[in-house]
């Protein structure tokens, strides 16, 4: 049973799961923390925190959420490490696993068994508290990727915060959830940054963005995400990343090269495998989709 | 006055113009040639098309619509040549410009006059009659580049066409347009198309998919496109699309050297002009943009 929690940073994701746990737990008492006062005091206008807390807090709440970006959540540890008794649990909501998990291994030392790492899997690219929604969980998944040093209790408990929330939970170690997330997420983020970052560098931008239409706008929009969180996420979870960049790159110079050498039958094959496995992405037909999968190895 | 069309091509783009035209031209008669029997049957049973043609038909309405992908309006230009008569005006909807018109001139010899060449900027990922949408153009862009050959009364028959429809018609010189499409929509394409298919030939492909959430899902949207459509596209406007994966190519290992070298401000920087440019773009705020775009030069 969770009766209080100490939400450590108020905004986009911090602000949504206090007003998610607000809407199905209306007794639970919600403390936050913020360096940006003005961001604490929209959480609190919103009626998602109750009132500002302080370090001291750490030591008087069920759970402390770290909800604040990858590098943050870090330092915070370090801050917290003193502060903390035998009962609380600590939980984040960081978008990288393993060096969060390695910075809690090295603040924690002992009471790492407390850190239940987690990450929910949703989020807009519209950032703060005034973006906040009790919704934006409902539905989608919560990562956990526990400890061998945790107990059944506490991931039962965040499990339980998440599913309050409106999550379903599922449960993956570190380094597979970077090595996915780099691929669908965050190498995803980094080309949206590239593609527009390269268009708007041009002497004709303005030219350019006043014929983008909506494929263009859906394509980048992630790149409207928060740069500050997408740095540290990229360099946090650098190893993972430049791979995946690397893979990409490769497959980005087969397909530029199927064009080059006027490749028509290679090029529509191409297009269709990604078509086709989208369209299953989409319906959730993966019976089918492990056909298109060994179509694509058969061909390579 | 255009009292009749011959839309020849009935998926997507044709029945939407046709269903645009019946919107607020219930008067005009609507003629359909498709090479499919189903989408054409479609099209008639939607009520955007009044009845079948042939390409007799060329020689009684007062404009011929292209509506196929690209590489069967060149088809297609070569067929009604000996049908044409003086007062038909030919137009087209294809998203590559300078390979069409060299089509027509070479199809239409001396009647090329008679093509004013044409490419509305909308669309979605679904194709075929059934996804067709009276508003599809609704409050969007038709670009319409004329040849120095159109003389005026024809190319503000096309514009009038257009306008009814509910698009709003801007010109600009094929080349111009083959080279801003090219970076604003064929680049993001085939990056969609190759993200997508680079998953899908992954061993663990059904895991990366189950994970993916809206930002790959948005990132990806266009990857649902036509493989035929956007092979035609590729091939058609080969160097200017290969002009933009190169730049593009670059842009994207001077951020993957930045996360490689982990230069926090640096990478901050680059994704902050993303951003920025993006949330400018948004607002239309362009003399704000501006402002970026020289900052960005200065960096470079």
């Amino acid at each position: 049973m969770i009766s209080s929690i100490l939400i450590i940073g108020t905004g986009l994701i911090g602000t949504s799961l206090a007003l998610a746990l607000k809407r199905t737990q209306p007794g639970i008492r919600v403390i936050g923390i913020d360096p940006h006062a003005e961001s604490l005091d929209a959480a609190i206008a919103r009626g998602a925190v109750d009132h500002a807390g302080s370090m001291e807090h750490v030591s008087k709440v069920d759970v402390v959420v770290l909800a604040a970006p990858v590098r943050q959540i870090t330092l915070t540890l370090a801050a917290i490490a003193p502060l903390l008794r035998d009962h609380t649990i600590i939980t984040d909501v960081g978008s990288t696993k393993q060096d969060v998990i390695a910075a809690a291994r090295s603040a924690l030392a002992n009471r790492v068994s407390q850190f239940v790492p987690a990450h929910p899997i949703a989020g807009r690219e519209q950032h703060g508290p005034a973006a906040a929604d009790a919704l934006l969980f409902d539905g989608k998944k919560t990562i956990i990727t526990p400890l061998a040093e945790n107990n059944r209790q506490s991931i039962g408990m965040i499990t339980k915060l998440w599913e309050q929330a409106g999550a379903s939970v599922v449960e993956m170690d570190a380094s597979t959830h970077d090595a996915v997330f780099a691929a669908v997420s965050h190498l995803p983020h980094m080309l949206a940054f590239t593609m527009v970052n390269e268009l708007a560098s041009r002497p004709n931008a303005k030219t350019l963005f006043s014929h983008a239409a909506s494929g263009f706008r859906d394509f980048t929009r992630i790149a409207s995400s928060s740069p500050e969180m997408w740095r540290d996420i990229a360099l946090n979870n650098r190893d993972a990343l430049l791979q995946e960049f690397d893979q990409f790159l490769l497959r980005a110079n087969e397909m530029r090269e199927l064009i080059a050498s006027r490749d028509e039958n290679g090029l529509r094959e191409f297009m269709r495998q990604a078509e086709k496995a989208r369209g299953y992405w989409l319906s959730g037909q993966w019976s089918q989709f492990n056909n298109v999968d060994n179509d694509a190895n058969d061909k390579t």
